[in-house]
């Protein structure tokens, strides 16, 4: 008890998990950001997606996605396993429910990637969710990294890139705007921790009792 | 112009300087923590405060704080030179407006440090400005400060104890809360910067044009 008995709660409040999402137009380096905070040993509890994208070379099934045929998705969205679901470029990504209440039980920050449609279905679903939008430093950034995949055709290209300019009318429901430029992942990686750390120290006038 | 020619104020908004307020109950370590966060050698524009309390050791005329007699600190009200001011516990503290406008053309960030009486002035006047409420980690470690100091007596310090419980009672006009422990000021320290860091990234709906 003592001084601060009265605002315990807000003291407390900077232990409680957060629900972060890192989202943005294809090609901004989503994966890439995931893979540094994870090598950073940080206790964030990541969330494993679903998709029915053909796996890049180096990705670990079951920890980088899970990698599902299309019928084996559609049953995944038939039986209400899927939190939120979306098909980006002719690929399936959903997020499992079951990962979703794993990370909720692990008592740490929680952290997803979902595209941007997704990110608006998790807003929706979880208000107070952490929403971060990453952006690459313009539009020449964003081709020449989207070419290096070659995963992608000149019509997917063009298709992708008007979609990029398309999500940045959703700025307004993320909380965060985060650059990822060329070269510069760490420094993205280390905006996105001060961003967790701050977000931590918040205080929530809905939740400060007078 | 190009993909990011739409949202290029948003782009833009990061560098944006921020009004960084440092507050809190008597003894939480506002002055320590300053210290501190000039000694990182960061591009801040520190604000001096004027005041007629008398200068502890080691305190240094001009940097630490403008110290001034009553006198002359009531001209300066007169005169209206302060921006805001406050008599917190028998000794004037106030903001000389002529700190701020060299702090806002400085186009750094600015760092101020005042009372909780002066942060509600401040947020009243600056809406927009950031407002950081320091806290000790308990009733037992904000006395012993005090007692530290040797400058208080022991009404003075149950006074400052029972302000500082009402002081919490005004949580819900700052933004965020740090705590500042005994032998951890690094700490808070890290966790100011990653506050300011990650505003330096906040989304301003009211500034995003779709």
């Amino acid at each position: 008890m003592g001084l601060y008995s009265a605002p315990a709660a807000v003291i407390e409040q900077p232990t409680e998990p957060l629900l972060v999402v890192i989202s943005g137009p294809s090609g901004v380096g989503k994966d890439t950001i995931l893979d540094h905070m994870k090598q950073r040993g940080l206790p964030f509890h990541f969330v494993v997606t679903a998709t029915t994208r053909p796996r890049r070379p180096g990705e670990v099934e079951g920890e980088d996605y899970f990698f599902v045929e299309e019928q084996q998705f559609l049953d995944m969205i038939e039986k209400g396993e899927l939190i939120e679901h979306a098909l980006v470029y002719n690929d399936h990504k959903g997020v499992p429910r079951q990962q979703v209440r794993e990370a909720m039980e692990s008592a740490q920050d929680v952290v997803m990637r979902v595209d941007v449609q997704g990110a608006k279905t998790i807003r929706a679903l979880a208000p107070e969710a952490l929403l971060i939008f990453l952006t690459a430093g313009d539009e020449e950034e964003l081709a020449r990294r989207l070419r290096k995949r070659r995963t992608e055709s000149e019509a997917d290209l063009q298709l992708r890139l008007e979609t990029a300019k398309e999500e940045f009318g959703y700025l307004k429901i993320f909380d965060y705007l985060v650059l990822n430029a060329d070269s510069q992942v760490d420094k993205a990686v280390d905006t996105i921790l001060a961003i967790i750390e701050a977000e931590h120290h918040r205080i929530d006038p809905r939740r400060v009792e007078l």
